[in-house]
């Protein structure tokens, strides 16, 4: 086992999702139990988040599948748990939110255990930016920040995002929200528009269209493009850009050893895109939980095959 | 200067382009034209295609730039060219179309001279598929034919494009309308059922997100994914996926000496590219008139190197 001291920060949700393949009831969901469970295959990863009483044991184990320490994890009393009904449409690429119960997450934040201060690399899953910036300060020896967002926080609680973003070395984001940010209509030049911002390197998610990377480092500056792994099986698109976050943060923090060049970040996408295209095979973390780090091998190649130009 | 037998048969225009970087008046567009461009970069291309005698001898000029035979090119009389006027959208990524002019377009099809009975490859822009099917006649020599169609033929037309599918080789669709054709909603799969119809490769253009390919030959099966080249400077993207076509083709039929596989295939769409992203870097040809061959090897090892992964 990889001591990576990942440690991830997030949601943990109880989701019932509608899909022209089919439905699922009351799974495990959340941004940070996608992040971990595909961080996991490259070392050990730590959780912070929150749980009401109503979690089921059942969600538990499954936890335990994965390489999670769940010390960070807190079970609250007369609380419970986020909650998300999302229903796709035919074309699968887009979903409409049915319900939403906060809970939980509208309450404190979690508390973050003593020897978790030691953890070198964070990522801050979505949720609000205080909070994000809150839960960064027990992380005093971090080496590498990263953070996801979306177009709620961009919308309304810019200034917040703004100080966060000048804390964290890179950021995550779908290709939308790149240009709800920056007021651009270009990728590249959003991902400009957010260097500005401080991070280091700016990755954006196109979904089923790959994802964007743009990287100013103190040796160079860099773009890489990757397609999506072309999938023909889709049957839960959910969760798919947080272990593709999970895939990048675990190579990153495991095999890598913290390095950050536009080629391990490359490398991290890669995995990264693996890592989803098992994530929406089924629903919740079902397929994740039938593969192993080979298997991720196997398919990266596949990938690599796909883009090879020769 | 490489003898390539490679024809295109389409339109020419006269085309009026407003976007949020400029405005063109009535400079040259139209599929053949993009196309025949892109191609002539790997060697002679021969264009049958008709114009009316309102086209300004500047544009004559312009094919002579690129090494594009001009005897299959009727210059009908009392007849105008097909016009095209289209305003981009601020994210460039939208179009709206605000007049059409057919002309000539609407008349017959432009005479094909009897020397390019010859022609080994042929592509078949977009236009009526019944059009398409009978310029295909004139070249009973042709051993790699090729096709773009568009929603309108689609939605149409369907029984005579179906008839057309059945004796291409190679078909090329946008994104949108591979869904459209097959009443899939994956592309992956809207290629298998495009396969079905009868091409043995099917190239789907997904724009600013790249293209997919896949394959099914005598020698295997496979996909091929690219990214588009993450360009910042986007100026005017009419005639992308032509000039993307026109590559892929050019190189097929020059360099590549008519091999179809699954390797020069990627190869050809990774020049396709390359070529496209030149295109959209000016309005009309301009930018197209001042590389070179070797801008685009230099440009291809860019893009390469943008997803690399190792």
């Amino acid at each position: 086992m990889t001591r990576m001291s990942l440690i991830v920060t997030g949601s943990i949700g109880i989701d019932t999702i509608d899909a022209p393949t089919g439905k699922a009831e009351d799974v495990l969901g959340g941004s940070a139990i996608y992040f971990a469970a595909a961080a996991s295959f490259f070392g050990d990863v730590r959780l912070v988040a929150a749980v009401g009483d109503d979690f089921p044991d059942r969600h538990l184990d499954t936890f335990r599948h994965f390489n999670v320490n769940l010390d960070g994890l807190e079970r609250r009393r007369n609380s419970r748990t986020f909650r998300w009904h999302g229903r796709y449409r035919d074309d699968m690429n887009q979903r409409d939110t049915l319900a939403v119960e906060l809970n939980v997450l509208a309450e404190a934040l979690p508390p973050v255990p003593q020897h978790y201060r030691d953890s070198r690399y964070v990522f801050l899953a979505n949720t609000h930016p205080a909070g994000q910036i809150a839960l960064l300060e027990h992380f005093p020896k971090a080496e590498l920040v990263v953070a996801d967002t979306m177009d709620l926080w961009i919308d309304n609680e810019r200034e917040t995002l703004l100080d966060l973003l000048r804390r964290v070395d890179g950021l995550v984001l779908n290709y939308e929200e790149s240009f709800q940010l920056t007021g651009k209509s270009n990728a590249v030049v959003a991902a400009e528009a957010i260097h500005e911002m401080g991070p280091t390197f700016v990755v954006i998610k196109k979904g089923e269209h790959g994802s964007l990377l743009s990287y100013r480092g103190d040796d160079g500056h860099g773009l890489a493009a990757l397609p999506a792994f072309a999938a023909r099986d889709v049957v839960d698109p959910t969760g798919a850009g947080d272990t593709f976050a999970g895939g990048m943060l675990g190579y990153l923090a495991g095999e890598a050893g913290g390095e950050i060049s536009l080629r391990s970040l490359r490398k991290a996408m890669a995995l990264g895109t693996v890592v989803a295209s098992y994530t929406i095979e089924s629903f919740s973390l079902d397929r994740l939980k039938q593969i192993t780090r080979g298997d991720l091998d196997g398919r990266l190649r596949s990938f690599c095959e796909m883009l090879t130009v020769d």
